[in-house]
This record gives structure tokens, C-alpha cells and sequence, in this order.
């Protein structure tokens, strides 16, 4: 049997031998601990049958390992690129309604298994007379528990919480963007006068709070709310990752003293409160007496509003790259999420179809809001491919995929992190580089049972 | 019905309702697109029933989701504390042959579903009568996926792979120990003349790679291997994180030169080849020209090897905490791994049981490798737990519990990041301090229909 080493059969049947590895149980073992044959666990590994969920439920009833482990990201994009036409989109409406009447005209846009965005197109259909933050026929939500960047067409009104708790509204207009932190409240509407109901695009998505929320919720209130740091200035975040990093290492005050020099009633206070960062000279010392890197005491480079409102006038604008096939205006960004970008590409060249001048580490998710069609280009197992991306159309591109943007139009751009870049992408990188190909596909046991000297 | 709010059912409710809150279903569109009564929607999102396997399946084909994302990690330790006993360690032994003789006994120990420990204990059956490296009798592994802290009691030889490729071994004794990068081959035996076979903890576990690892997979390695960055020095390191960013933000060298009053061709260079560091100043510019922060820009502080070994008699000592309750011994670590601490704990305390002196932000594994028993104390719910642990016995102790160890006795201590510790806790301080509980254990829809002013 010819096996497809990218199906989702093989690679389960890979991640069972990991799994099975990381347990240090042979093939022999997990079947007798299992009560399966050897010749089911062996064609499961080999990934010539599917591991049933019986199976699976015995096996977290014997080990202590998550039913979760067993199950892949399913890749519905294998060559790299998923679209979602514009009126494969409108099928999928769904009215909202608020306080009895029709608030918004929900749609799914593109999204993929394999990423973290979950990207809405929403028409405003409630439409306000003022722009007061307090207008009673505006409906709030109670916020929800992903980031959300939205992009505003037409004539719409932003609803949200200030600093002070306040509500606020912000007057958008096509071209401006927003960014929402996770459960801030918030709410949409239509101006009056507007020539048609406004759209946003309400691109909500998970980052690394997703993928550790889960464990969050498994410890508790009691124990997980004693990850929440304080970060309301730079100088506090320092004091608390150092106290936290202190603790972690059962270190003294007096210790941390004896190894960096610093004086213990200096390093008391640096936990405490003060005015200003220490040098540099401090944090490597600090770091070096805690076993870290001074990244890991570094506090984030400013503090950011919850809610970021950024108008089109205001921003940014390159061309990109060498060529000028793109004109690049940035939408709205929070330096707290330092792996999302928005921006959005007026493509300005229609020839050299060949040069796939776009390329980088991150999920990408694209819309093209604009009225004339482009062409999207890309590589992937060494073939070139071409799709016509359509006003209204959608489309989710893997990391890393070699791409271009061709001929007039306009694209809104949203990249965001997955679970590699950051941390996960920094202990890859320390591994010894042969060992990062079986890093990616491990398809062995961990030892020969011939031996090996 | 009444309901336990830590169930696994009551958990997967609201899990259920995150994922539909994520998709912008309400359940009466849930209902619809899985073909089931909203009662059963409803019932699941309670915490009544379980979600059945094939409507998880259903729903993964209908919607760009995972199976995996249905499955939440099963609390295996609801009070906070699971023990291995050394009687049920020793009923978990398997011989593991090399070369047609006995090497290994493997035996487990304490491991959770929580954590992602997979702790061994190892007998080394193998007896070699020479420190040679490539002695013909040592049978070696090929490495593993996960990290490895090993800690050594008895006369043990530890092969490995020095930095130049060649075999080397470590000529180790109780107390000793060893860290691991994954994929690295070893094997260990047992010397000849010793009064008993050599033991080791053998202590794997997984960090962010781990978690990152099946993205890896599913991306493959075209454009998996694309995210590992050149780490063999500080310089390369830092070239290649700027790189990186900065194609992240799709900005030329001209821009980024235009956004920081650095020359272009520095920027360039900086890029390509440099023999220092840069300083804060050019750190903090870049780091605001790409929208980062500076810690994104930070390579690690030092470069470590492969392979750390660590002699006991060349350790730190020190006591925590004012009370001298412990004396600590700092095992092996690698600055690449800043929430991996290895200790040995020394108990000088028998009284005052009700401070609970220790209490940190990571996973904890505790092996009794004295010949007495130590008191655990810990404190849950509002309730104070007292638990023996006797030589042999293994513990894992979930992070935040607060807790002590009291009378004599020595123990073996590791602690490791879990899922949050890292990017996932940074972005978890960012919320609004409110909003931290939902984040922990949300249950409500993003809106309610009646409306909200």
C-alpha cells in the first residue's frame, strides 16, 4: 500500500509512536497494556488504519495523557492557500438580533483549520441618529475572549469602554482600523445618511493565551489567577516577572545578593516599586543569578490601551519591496502583540508574475476589499499555482508560503502568530539543526532493539 | 441536577460554548448546522451530557476546527497533589533489551495529565568494566523528542555526543546530573565493582516546542523548517530575529532606516553579519520601528551546549527561605530553558507544619531519594492536606499550590513551564484585571440576545 506521508492517517499514526515514545512503551507494551494485538498498534503507527476512540478513552484511563494528544490539526489547506469565495460567503448569513430587533448580518469569511483566525464579515444594521456613546438603540455584547482587529467601510460608529471605564464612541470611516483586547465590551452601528449600511471586518483570532487557556481553566481560579502579573506600568512588570522568576528558583533576596553584588535591601525594592528600569548592567546580572536570559525579566516596551483606534489619514504608508510592486498603508497595531500585523496592499504592478516577492513566518489571512480582481500567485512542492482573488473574496495563507499580489486592486492584510512563533519558535531554533527535520517529522522509535553502538 | 463546577463535564460545556462563541453560533445556529435539537446544544453547554464523538466529527467537517480543540486536559489531581508510591513504581517494570541482553529496567513514576512530565526511573542493567566511550557493550539510543534532566544515584557512565560530534562519556556518581536537548543519542551503564546497579531519574518532559510541535508537523517541512532561525551565537541570533520581524511587518530596510535615523546599509548589515551586540538605543528603535518590543529583538544571553553536565561537588548551596527550612542544591540547567529548575532539597525543618514556605508559577516533580520520609503539607479549597512520603515515592504538585516539606529528609526537585509560563502568561497580564477570571473560566455567550445598553 502506497502511503501518503502528508495524510492525516500517516501523520497520526506517527504521533501515536511519539506519544508512545514519550511514555517509553514499546509497541509490545501499549498493546498488552491495551489489550490490543501488536499487529493493530504496529499498523496504527504505520498509519494504515485509524486509532478508534475506544482505544484512545482506555488509553488516558491508563496513562496519564489527554485525549486531545491523540487528535492532529486537520490541514484542509495542503497546498497552502484556501479561498472562500465571495458568494460562497453570503451563504452562510446569519442575522443577529438585539433587544428583539435585527442588529447585525453575520458571514464567515476564510478560515482554516490549521490557524487561529476566526474572521467575520458583518453588515451594521442598526442605524443611529447621533454619534452619543450613550444612545439607547445601541446594543452592547459582553466582549469575548479573542483579540479583534477590525476594518471599517462606509459609515460606522465604534462603541466602546475608555481607560476610565467610560463608554466612548469613535466616527470611522472606510480605510480605518481597530484593535480590541480580549472581553472588552463593544458594539457596531450604521450612520444615518450613511448611502448604505456599514461593514466592518471582524477579524477575531486566538494568540498565546488561547493555546494556554485550556491549562487555565484546568487549574482553577484558586491556582491560575496567580499567573496574572501586574502589568500596569513598565516598572511594575519588571518587579513582578523578577519576583515571579525569584520564586521560581527558591532563590533568597540574600542569595540573588551574593550572586549579582546588588545589595539585598536593592534587590528588595527592585520587587517592590520603583521609579525607573535598572541599567543594563543589572539586568544581566539579575538574569544570570536567576538562570535566565534578561528577555525573560524585560517588561513590554510600552503599555498599551485596551482598545487602539487608528484612522486611515494617520497611517503609515511604504512601498514594498525593492520594486514598488506594493504600496503598504499599516492599520492598527498594539506592540503587546508584537506577531499581528494589519495592513493593507495597493498592488501596483500587473507584470513579473514570477517574482514571489511576499514571504514570512506567520499565518495570513486576506480580503480583498477593493473592485477589481487580483491575482494571487504562490509555490508549494514546487509548483507554481494561480487563483483569481474577486471583490468580497477571502483567502487564508500557510507561513511561509512564497507568494506574490498581482495587477490593480486592493487587499486588507491581517498576519497573525500560530503556535510556533515566539517561544515555541526560540527552543526550536536551539536544537542541533539536523535534529530540527525530525523535530518536524519524528518517525522513528527512540532506540533499536538491535542496538547501537 | 447539581453541578460540580471542576467536572470534566461542567468544563467541557463551556468549552463547547468558547468554540461556538469563537464561530459567532449561537446554539439555535449550532443546532442547525449539526443536524441536533437545541435542547442537546443546550444541555451540552450545561454541563448536562456529553458532546458524543460523532458529533464532534461532524462538526470538524463543517467548520475549519480541530477534534482535538472539543477534548480538554483531564485533572487527574483536583487536590492539587498526586502521588506515585515506590510499591506501584516497582509493578510498572519493563525489561528493555539492546542487542538481545537486558539494559534497562524502565519503571514509572509520578506523572499527571496536567503536566507534561514523563518522568522514569532506570535501572542500569548493562555493567561495563572500562570509561572508554565507545566501549563496544554500551548500546545507544537515537534520541528523543522530549527534554531530559537526569539525575544520578550510584557508580553510572553517561554517553553522550560532545559538541564536535564524537563520543564522550561522564564518569557520574549520586547526586550528579545532566540536561538533554532533544534528539540528542545517549545511553548509560553501570560501572563495574559497584556495590549495586546504577539508578537514574530519567526525567523527560515537554515545553513550548511540545506545544508548538504539531504545527510544525501540519505545516511540514517545506515551510516548517523556515522557522528555525540561525541561534549558534548572540550576533547570528539577534541577525536573524531582526530579520525576521522585519519581513513579519512586510518593511524594506529603507523604511525601517526612514522609521529609525539608522542608515540603511546599517540596518542591512546588521542583518547580515555583525561582531557586537547593538546598543539600547539602536534596540529600542528597531524594536518601535517594527512594533515589537525590545525582548522580541533579545537573543538568548548565552549560547549553551548541547549537553550539560553537572557534578555535584561543584554546586550551589544556599537556604531558603529566612527560615533555613531547606538547604538547597542547585542541579543542572541550561539558560535556553529559564523555567526549568533542577534542586535537591535537604529538610532542616520538623516543626511549624503550618508555614507553607514554598509556593511558584511552575509544574513540580518531587522524588524522595533520601532513605527517610518526608511530610508534605499543602493547602487547597481552603483545606490543609498532610501526606508521608516515603524513599521511592514521587509526587507532582500542581503550580500555585502553596505548600512545605518537613523533618529530615532529601529530595529531588524539578520544575517545568507548562503551557502558560512564557508568551501565554505575558499576554494573560495584558487583560484588564477583571477580565483575568474570564479568561480563566468563561460562561457566558459574547452577547445576550435581549440586548445590553
Amino acid at each position: 500500500m502506497a502511503v501518503n506521508r502528508n495524510s492525516d492517517l500517516y501523520r497520526s499514526g506517527i504521533n501515536f509512536l511519539g506519544i508512545l515514545n514519550d511514555l517509553k512503551r514499546r509497541p509490545e507494551d501499549a498493546a498488552k497494556e491495551l489489550s490490543v494485538s501488536l499487529e493493530e498498534i504496529m499498523s496504527v503507527i504505520k498509519g494504515e488504519r485509524e486509532l478508534s476512540h475506544d482505544i484512545i478513552k482506555r488509553a488516558t484511563e491508563i496513562w496519564p495523557i489527554n485525549i486531545a494528544d491523540f487528535y492532529l490539526i486537520h490541514d484542509d489547506c495542503p497546498n497552502g492557500v484556501k479561498i472562500m469565495r465571495a458568494e460562497h460567503s453570503k451563504k452562510t448569513r446569519r442575522i443577529m438580533d438585539r433587544a428583539g430587533l435585527p442588529y447585525y448580518e453575520y458571514r464567515d469569511t476564510a478560515m482554516s483549520s490549521v490557524s487561529l483566525f476566526r474572521p467575520e464579515w458583518i453588515e451594521e444594521l442598526c442605524i443611529v441618529d447621533d454619534n452619543e456613546p450613550d444612545n439607547p438603540n445601541v446594543q452592547w455584547n459582553n466582549g469575548h475572549f479573542m483579540h479583534q482587529f477590525t476594518y471599517f467601510i462606509g459609515d460606522v460608529n465604534y462603541y466602546y469602554q475608555g481607560p476610565d471605564g467610560k463608554k466612548k464612541v469613535a466616527i470611522m470611516n472606510t480605510g480605518d482600523s481597530v484593535y480590541g483586547t480580549p472581553f472588552r465590551p463593544h458594539s457596531f452601528a450604521t450612520r444615518k445618511g450613511a448611502s448604505k449600511n456599514g461593514l466592518i471586518l471582524a477579524l477575531t483570532y486566538g494568540n498565546s493565551l488561547l493555546i494556554s487557556q485550556q491549562e487555565l481553566s484546568t487549574l482553577g481560579v484558586e491556582l491560575g489567577l496567580n499567573f496574572y502579573l501586574d502589568f500596569s506600568s513598565k516598572e511594575h512588570a519588571f518587579s513582578s516577572l523578577l519576583k515571579f522568576n525569584r520564586e521560581n528558583a527558591s532563590l533568597t533576596h540574600e542569595e540573588v545578593a551574593k550572586r549579582t553584588g546588588i545589595p539585598k535591601e536593592t534587590i528588595q525594592s527592585l520587587e517592590k516599586s520603583i521609579s525607573s528600569l535598572p541599567d543594563d548592567e543589572v539586568f544581566t546580572k539579575l538574569a544570570k543569578a536567576l538562570n535566565v536570559n534578561v528577555r525573560d525579566l524585560y517588561p513590554p516596551d510600552s503599555v498599551e490601551d485596551k482598545v487602539i483606534v487608528r484612522y486611515y489619514k494617520d497611517a503609515l504608508r511604504w512601498f514594498y519591496p525593492e520594486s514598488k510592486a506594493y504600496e503598504i498603508v499599516e492599520l492598527v497595531y498594539s506592540r503587546h502583540l508584537p506577531f499581528s500585523k494589519a495592513l493593507e496592499f495597493n498592488i501596483k504592478k500587473s507584470d513579473d508574475n514570477e517574482t514571489l516577492d511576499l514571504q514570512m513566518g506567520l499565518h495570513q489571512y486576506i480580503y480583498n476589499i477593493g473592485d477589481s480582481s487580483v491575482d494571487l500567485n504562490w509555490k508549494i512542492n514546487n509548483t507554481i499555482n494561480h487563483e483569481k482573488i474577486n471583490p468580497g473574496d477571502s483567502v487564508y495563507v500557510k507561513p511561509f508560503v512564497p507568494h506574490n499580489f498581482r495587477s490593480q486592486g486592493k487587499l486588507m492584510v491581517l498576519r497573525i502568530a500560530g503556535r510556533i512563533a515566539g517561544d515555541g519558535q526560540r527552543e526550536f531554533s536551539i536544537l542541533d539543526k539536523e535534529d530540527a527535520h525530525r523535530a518536524i517529522l519524528e518517525t522513528s522509535m527512540w532506540f533499536d532493539p538491535k542496538g547501537k553502538n
